[in-house]
């Protein structure tokens, strides 16, 4: 299993006339939390691009519990639970500053190798990442 | 069952660079179809907001399939196929020019009384498109 | 002269906590104002990207005069008062549905050739609609 | 004189199929930037509208130099040389890790007072950090 926690304010943008952080932000700030995950761990996505893969969303799910506002600073853990193979699954929660559980959600996405436009396995870059958290096969 | 179907064009900040429509801009766009079929149909969100009630978005479910691209003009179709209480659920089709189905959705969101900040029945402003689609319980 | 109107309504997502359009929003509403002029006039954006050519924006300027609220259905004034040469100054003018002048702005873009990298006259697919608006030289 | 720096990490979905971080995307970035000037300096601008005040933009300008690319961590320096009064003038710097100047720009702001809706001048809580850093008049 594979745990990495991401920090982010809510800009003014952010927000909706409902005074909340507006819902459709959140895949955006998952992605942030996944991208970060990936430069801290092994390589970056901007890396694994240059080696000629790309990772797109297949499936996302949220579930909004509580709102977030503006200026908040947000944490939003991101779990990988399964040994990733075509696809790769992350799980995301999301607290604020007082430790609120605000929103869970998951994406699902999928190795694509950009030369020949069809999905495939985990990609050399992120081989090392995968057998330290989730063993030699 | 309600049924409306609502047009828009990608725009160029929408894209990434991948050359695709950015996953997390659909949440936006799924709430723009209905937001028009509320306005075409009895009354506008804003005049529900105006009313004393509000609609936050309890969860969300989206599945790509195909992407769209900068200035692609898409087509997404909204259903409400069970009579909504204090919930309502939205499904979502998006289609491109060539009526590929790009991604479907849903999204449950919950009918909320501003003065209480507590969730409510179907507000009266709504009654009416909820008879006239679902008949008189 | 060259002008074209360009209408739009503003999203949930779009609004701030202020209750206004927030006004980072302006930059992609002109540039999808002035993408809708070049569609509806002579060769679109995508095309000419496709043609070996891109538009990167020099500089943009706006000032704010009234906010736009939710929903509303807004109409940008698109204004090119100059012949293009390398460089293209584009002007905007926001207006509400009572005709009130929202805002005012302007972006100078220039024509490049992707292949080279490097700054170029206005490129064939523009030239008829330069001639028409502009003159020949 | 006061000047603040203040760094973010540009977002998958704030990049462009050119490959840039998309131009409409830095006034957000800038709000970001004096926003967290406002919070380390003095009273956060959340605090400031809770005590009855808003800040809206009134003008923005923009010269973009060169772009910036996914996850690039950029800093975004916010210097206000002239002492606030109904106004308040921001300018900004944004570089990229290579020290390269990528844009620069200038906000206007004005006080509000949200009871009367109506201009007025630099609010109490903002009192101590204009003379901190523009003396007593």
């Amino acid at each position: 299993m594979f745990v990495h926690e991401f920090q982010l304010r809510v800009r003014y943008g952010e927000t909706d006339q409902m005074g909340y952080c507006y819902y459709g932000n959140y895949p955006a700030f998952y992605e942030q939390a996944r991208s970060d995950a990936f430069r801290k761990e092994c390589c970056s996505y901007a890396e694994l691009e240059r080696q000629g893969y790309m990772m797109p969303v297949l499936s996302m799910h949220i579930d909004y519990k509580k709102p977030a506002h503006y200026d908040d600073l947000i944490t939003i853990r991101v779990t990988v639970k399964k040994r990733p193979s075509v696809k790769m699954e992350f799980f995301y929660e999301t607290f604020n500053e007082q430790g609120e559980l605000l929103n869970t959600g998951s994406t699902t996405l999928c190795f694509v190798n950009k030369a020949t436009g069809r999905p495939c396995q985990v990609p050399p870059p992120f081989q090392p990442i995968i057998e330290k958290y989730f063993g030699n096969e």
